[in-house]
């Protein structure tokens, strides 16, 4: 989080998020607080949690169904995500629309950087072991992927991606980037910080960090951003 | 989330979190619903959220202070992370501490499957520009990344890594893996999943899947997971 909030003049919505899920009541949870939670508050940004299950079936509302063909779990059935859909999203709607899936294409700083340019996001949030292949066709919904681990359900992912969204947003940050943002858009990890105390334990700030020469300061930096991207992430060096 | 959940019998804890943040009541939040909510309301994990900010400094308990050597955003104290970190965690602690940051190693499937396996984990949230490097060294953090991306601080983060453990332990989601994970065991992406109806606005079910020909629909689940993963994620094929 950079320094320079923005002021508290009203604003008007510039990204309206819209949330598919079997468990409404995990939002806004987290985004409630912080940096989202005040954007939230101030009218930044807007979010609706929207309960598949109002569209399940019969008494107990099913959602879900064994495979076709077999194996482990239940699938989200076809017509029932694409009655919550089409109840929630209007079919002009202007906004992608996302399915938070392992089998996605991965999320990263760029395409953050796109969807929060635009007029807000649609997310579906999966559970169980999967959703019916033909709404995600016949919907058009695009499978997103926050990395290659297994989660209990889409939710916390949805939030990854709105939080990740909205400190983009025009008066969430301010006008400057932080630091790890610019590092990400040259493909490089971030050097390392340091503040107050000078000595602490008996480590010491780097010299050149406290000598004021700024073209050396600068210099450090992009050397240890060098440093540690070669030694942790090479392969963001072939990006 | 694989069928099969196990009994409600009591059970040993088996996994401690301890999470340490400037935002403790955002915790349990989304991880207080759903599985991981079910298992830690049963007691086969725990969870404890301890405020940075008792250890801040001086009147206004300051956490963080400006970057040596000049730059946007603010930097976390290390004396008083490292008094949070003592407080909260004894020196012989045998839990693995994780630091949240863009410059970590990224988490995957497998290292989920490790951590799952230990003690617990402790969980050091960063926000702002980042944390004094010194602590990361004299407290022996280890860096994790969830992803390529920028999120405001490391709490969504911190979530990610505790439900993707969670959903691991014994007990939790019963002993039949999902077919998610066994995808990601062998690098591949998951092939697509259908269930009833039949056909749906002229959509069918693939045929084979129909079939009740267990070897024709392994060997079309196989096929469709390669292309997939061709097409999505030619990278995993080279892992």
């Amino acid at each position: 989080m950079a320094a320079g909030t923005s002021s508290k003049e009203t604003c008007f919505v510039t990204f309206a998020a819209t949330v598919l899920t079997l468990y409404p009541e995990m939002f806004p949870g987290p985004l409630g607080l912080s940096l989202s939670g005040d954007a939230l508050a101030r009218g930044v940004w807007s979010l609706e949690a929207k309960n598949i299950r109002d569209h399940g079936l019969g008494r107990h509302r099913a959602v879900d169904d064994t495979p076709a063909g077999g194996g482990p779990g239940m699938v989200i059935r076809c017509d029932v995500l694409a009655n919550a859909i089409d109840a929630a999203v209007p079919a002009d709607d202007p906004r992608p629309k996302l399915l938070m899936s392992p089998r996605g294409k991965p999320l990263t700083q760029s395409s953050v950087r796109e969807l929060a340019a635009g007029p807000g996001i649609v997310i579906v949030c999966g559970r169980f072991e999967g959703v019916d292949e033909r709404v995600i066709e016949a919907r058009g919904l695009r499978e997103v992927s926050i990395g290659d681990y297994v989660l209990s359900g889409g939710e916390m992912a949805a939030m990854i991606v709105l939080d990740s969204c909205v400190r983009l947003l025009p008066g969430v940050m301010g006008k400057e980037a932080s630091g790890t943002e610019e590092s990400f858009e040259s493909n490089r990890l971030e050097y390392p910080h340091y503040t107050r105390p000078r000595e602490w334990e008996g480590r010491a700030i780097p010299e050149v960090l406290l000598s004021g020469n700024h073209a050396a300061i600068e210099r450090w930096r992009r050397e240890e951003s060098e440093r540690i991207t070669r030694e942790r992430r090479p392969d963001l060096l072939e990006r």
